[in-house]
């Protein structure tokens, strides 16, 4: 059985700061912390500001179906917010998305997410993860990195309907509800 | 004695909508009616975001003291406020300060100028005005466009302290402070 | 033809300052200033400050119809805009509502109102109006004073259905949407 | 050395789900996970919402010092944001104290603690944390439960002053400036 906080080899440097946690370290945490998450809807916006499109990943999930879902991520030991943000946005959307990441550091949303259903809108089986939720707007290029991600763009006016919704995993269609309400575009 | 809604002459049209409202047509609406306006702090950000200086206009007022103020101006009939922002911008700061401006139409603070002190920490003698006050980044270069402004720009440690602040007129020190804190950089 | 700002009859003080335009003056600034209101969206909350219902009027309107709608009134001069939420809510919900106003003075949305559509997602026939919108839980009982009007509480749940948000009038429901995206119920 | 995940003898339970780590494992976490806390401001208001008290804590850290501090804790696994906010208020506040938590779960600042100054504004030795700070009117009465606490009522301008700020630990000054900012009384 492995101990923790001694003797663990290295495991290989993927992320900032992962090797702090191996695989059987993090699945110790998940059980007994509430994780604590960043998540981003990136938008493009004409020039006073107002959201035109909004981008929403294509994802194949474990059992194979494809799913929608946003850019998100943990925040790691030692990293800022802000730090986190860019990097999970660079990490989907590849790193000539030049995203404006918002002056305040106040989220338009905090999303709860619990292993159970019923705590919350929000369902998460690995763990418990409090996801603090900002919108983007990006004005470059995108070339997701990860192979299984697809980035499609979609009009605030498809992007508010419960059809669309009703495709986005763990809840996130409410998630990108209450982001299209923040700036005022939910149709 | 003059009428109001017929026969007035056309008064020059210096902005948009201001053909509406002749000079006196203003004096006695000021006298009435609660007016709105915007107000923008421009801020530049780092690559994260995050703001690292912050702009504030002088101007000389009508007694030719030197004062501090903000980007601020009316919101003409017919008009968003996301244009009222940006044209109060570009009169401000020139055409060339390409302003980003914020996603969310929700101001960070809501400013209550009364003609007389003490009903809130705003005072504008001319009016009865209320302002949506936003903090928006600007990636270009500033030429003010009218003679008695210029812009300087500090940082937030400077903009925060309560000496400075006391420079600005009309109670929008406390303003200013509301934007730093919303953008976390109030020091 | 009237004249304005002299040798005005003094009209029937039904509200706080209305003595200062009369019905032609207000027409005449109905066309030239936008007018700033506040709505607010009543809602009860358990004791964890979840909103568990939602008030919603009922209202005929001019050519008969019964529409939904929400609490909303103007911002007489003079008035601050807690003043004014205060005593709109006082108006349609009666003396015994006790709204708990919000600390902060921030909107959860602001409403821009334009009598042509597709300016925004709100119209108002009669003016250009801007609205600061407001979530405001209250505790006590409740007794519309208007004859018109009538008080209906839903669920959460039902607040969010599309053919709910049909019914309110002048593009209401998108705030009612807004309203509940942003203490995090919107179903 | 101990293990972790298997064969820990129960803690005692001071608190719900404090079972789930022992003195050892949080140390271990501390050093490797950002943990999530909450943070309030109790205020009193007046009638229409306005900030008119403000409540610090007084406590005697660990060097014997007498420092002042806001109401604050760790979320536990499992538990929600206004769960973990009801109870860290009760704890320092008493149960008679009947906090109105916010409508809305969106945080007026979120301050990130490190251990390492210079990262942000804020300071927590023991801890990377981040901390969701909220504004919350109370309306009974205070008994603090804790021996070392003690509960002080001091006025938005008392509390807006810089020698006010120096005297809250961690960086907190800022956090309470924050504050007072989102409810428009920061003097």
């Amino acid at each position: 059985m492995s101990t923790v906080g001694a003797g663990i080899p290295e495991p290989p440097r993927e992320e900032p700061n992962s090797a702090w946690l191996s695989v059987s370290e993090l699945d110790w945490v998940r059980g007994r912390i509430p994780l604590l998450y960043v998540e981003a809807v990136p938008v493009r916006v004409d020039g006073l500001g107002v959201v035109t499109q909004v981008g929403v990943l294509l994802r194949a999930n474990s059992q194979g179906e494809i799913t929608r879902t946003l850019v998100s991520g943990r925040v790691m030991y030692g990293e800022t917010i802000r730090d986190a943000l860019f990097r999970h946005l660079e990490k989907d959307l590849g790193p000539m998305a030049f995203p404006q990441l918002p002056a305040s550091p106040v989220p338009f949303q905090v999303a709860e997410y619990f292993p159970i259903p019923g705590l919350s809108a929000y369902v998460d089986e690995r763990q418990h993860a409090v996801s603090l939720a900002y919108v983007v707007p990006v004005t470059g290029t995108f070339e997701p990195r990860q192979d299984a991600l697809e980035l499609t763009w979609v009009t605030p006016a498809e992007a508010s309907s419960p059809a669309f919704h009703a495709e986005l995993e763990g809840g996130r269609g409410t998630l990108l509800r209450a982001a299209l309400a923040s700036v005022g575009v939910l149709g």
